[in-house]
């Protein structure tokens, strides 16, 4: 099993207090000793930093956390592979052109006897997760030559979700930079952080941060994590198959598969 | 007006050496304030880091400086804007998958007038640079909806970059992380080391380094920039309409449009 790492903000928001807990599960308190990825979206743009190195051991990841990179929406991975090699190619967060636009996606579960159509997009790497992320893409296009608003969009992820849930554990989140997408086939759970903001203490290490002194008033920061990453806060624990449709922090569609 | 940077080599090596003396031109002794990347493929997968920010200023090329990742094929450039505004969506290198590969890009020069069809691949950023890219894999695609070898490719490519090239300036690597193309409009410059190796000394930074000391006697790493970035070898200057197709650092084919 993997552990997923996602943000939706309305502000930039420098996503390091988190990154730094979740790190921490890869080799440290945790047993995903195999790679990490993350992903930040900077306008249109997307930063892209990943090391099949465990996440304790990586040089990457240490950049990572001297160097506040805001973003307005994040996805990251940590990895203990179950199908595929440990190397680069098999590494989450996978990266997707589609309508002019950075598609990002990471998945934490298994499928068993995942064999999809071939498809437009092609995997690289030997992983069930790109596996499916291509074939979700494919549908898209398939539904959806040309581009569409994420809200008409949802019957098409829902319906794929439900159909990768029947083959194993799938967990995702799936972006394009304007909105997230998140999938709950057995753990998630998020968090919304807005005014009155006050302090939050890392469960992985020991690392408290007062959000009170590092946003505004109007901040909305919404977390999402396999696991809850603080231990002094009430996160919100998706049930098997809810999906959450996220904008700029703020829930803007929700349901359960 | 950029510069780019082109390795080819048969075994995984450091380009450290090389990545130093581009990233001085980055607002150091260059004018190429407008950010740069730099891609390693490693296996099939590839490492991408790219900044908007001048290279000579920039955290990410600091990490990649002191963070010798070795590779058979590596794509870099540095940018000075003249289509498209500086952010991280216009940065070379691009990426794209095609037949289950990474397809890295990167280009000098600017097309007038560049309005190539709509096809699958579509640009995310606003640079002319990108668009020539979405165009070629578009043609490539058309020409072999499956994957082909580079050599059958060779037409296609070689057709493409002639017609571009009537549009302005087209000097460009491209690389699916097994060959290298590399095609000169104006200005590029190639040397492959191999032993006895020697000395090299950058133009742009105080640096020296022994290859000697680095390599084994089979070892054979071809470097592809601009202009030559080294004083103290011969560089060979590739001629307007010259094109070269590399493999683990030997030319495997090479002609003149």
């Amino acid at each position: 099993m993997c552990e997923l790492l996602g943000m939706s903000a309305n502000v930039p928001t420098d996503i390091v207090f988190s990154f730094t807990g979740l790190m921490q599960r890869g080799g440290g308190t945790g047993p995903h000793r195999d790679g990490w990825g993350i992903g930040f979206y900077e306008g249109r743009g997307l930063r892209l930093f990943q090391d099949p190195a465990a996440s304790v051991e990586s040089e990457v990841a240490r950049l990572v956390q001297r160097y506040p990179i805001k973003s307005e929406t994040v996805i990251g991975h940590i990895r203990q592979a179950n199908v595929g090699k440990v190397c680069l190619s098999n590494t989450h967060p996978f990266v997707r052109e589609l309508w002019g636009r950075n598609w990002c996606f990471a998945h934490n579960g298994q499928l068993a006897g995942f064999e999809p159509p071939k498809g437009f997009y092609t995997p690289v790497g030997d992983t069930d997760s790109e596996a499916a992320f291509c074939n979700l893409l494919n549908r898209v296009r398939g539904a959806f030559p040309e581009a569409v608003m994420a809200e008409i969009l949802l019957p098409v992820l829902i319906q794929a979700c439900f159909e990768y849930r029947q083959k194993g554990v799938f967990n995702c989140l799936l972006s394009d930079g304007d909105w997230l997408f998140s999938f709950c086939s057995t753990k998630l759970a998020h968090i919304t952080r807005r005014a009155p903001f006050g302090p939050a203490r890392l469960k992985d290490a020991d690392l408290q941060v007062d959000f009170q002194a590092e946003t505004t008033p109007n901040d909305v920061v919404t977390v999402i994590a396999t696991e809850p990453l603080t231990d002094n806060e009430t996160w919100n624990i998706f049930q098997p198959g809810d999906w959450i449709l996220w904008r700029r922090g703020e829930i803007v569609a929700q349901g359960r598969t």
